[in-house]
């Protein structure tokens, strides 16, 4: 998952606003579901992952027009969440770096995490 | 309406992003409904405005810590849309000025405003 | 130029949130320059297109998970300034439409669009 | 320091966009200094505040039109960086919480946090 820098993405300060990455984790996320024909507008839109807890560094800066990678692992799997790492790199130096707890639920109350859910996280594994 | 420039509304250039000019715009259409009473997580989610056309004139640039003022104008009103004007302002200078055209819908189909959010928008003229 | 919907662009109305497809028309104005080997961070950063005036339509809407096409057309070529058209489009579909006069500015002053800059979008042309 | 949730704010799960909820704290931190007459714009610009670390948790989730708190206590003050500790609120109840430490730069680098911003900290507390 590649994630160009437009002006959209900086701040006064010249560099990536902070927020910011954590939003092309998502993105990242969701392309795994997109490659794999998941259609989130057809799908029940009450069923979804909802972000329950990020541990994030920032080590370092990136700049406008800069190309990142977005690398995403699962670490760990339980009945309605799951546990992730994921990484923000500009060739190989990474930038920032997030573990990532997510927690499946429908209606916004937690569920199992249907298999079909399942089989795409794993696929991307 | 009073709008305070944080890093996030600006960018790489030094500058407020122009697309969120048209962000301000909408929190001041939101404020006249919220200092009336009107509670959207409460109403029918599917009637709403939707933003059909805007003509955006970007005339002085805005800083990061800037307070701005954002004033709204009733030009005209039809039967499922309303023509606005906002100029946002930093003191007495403009800083960039939109006409907007906003239609009322109800599941995206254009509809008749309600009264009671006709009222509203009268109120704050 | 493709852009894909994510959480992030969408609102609580369900549709892509309108002053986000301004920003999809920046991204799209920038690539024009990154696919030509333009890098924004080495450049004098001083020096970049300002926007001046933006005409929106709103004709369509546009939903979480599309994948959305930005054209780029020249209209008009000025001295320090340029005319753009621009639509997004859903397959065939147009959802929304923008024609935008860009400033170049140096320190936020109209200044010549410089040669470098004005073949970069002859070559778009 | 309160912040109204507009549409900009939302996403298609029909609830406030988490990484949305860390610009609220910046927002928070930065109107410390805004109502200590601190001025963004006319300081040293290549002297801020980077965000170096973050844990959040995100414990309930917010709407469309709701009015949040957000609390600011400074935990630990080191030489160049310093601890916080924010939490977002909708009265009593807890929306999300933040741990976290920001670095003290000038021109990227870390440097020994100024006296001034230090005391503005402190007078907040």
């Amino acid at each position: 998952m590649k994630i160009r820098i437009y002006y959209e993405d900086t701040d006064a300060a010249g560099i990536v606003y902070h927020a910011n990455f954590i939003k092309y984790c998502e993105r990242a996320r969701m392309e795994i579901f997109f490659r794999n024909g998941f259609n989130f507008h057809e799908e029940d839109s009450n069923e979804h992952f909802v972000v329950r807890h990020i541990v994030s560094d920032f080590v370092a800066v990136a700049y406008l027009g800069d190309l990142l990678d977005v690398t995403t692992k699962v670490i760990e799997r339980k009945n309605s969440s799951v546990v992730l790492k994921q990484n923000i790199l500009r060739g190989e130096k990474l930038i920032c770096s997030f573990d990532i707890v997510m927690v499946y639920v429908k209606n916004l109350k937690a569920i199992k995490i249907p298999d079909k859910v399942f089989e795409i996280m794993q696929n991307q594994d």
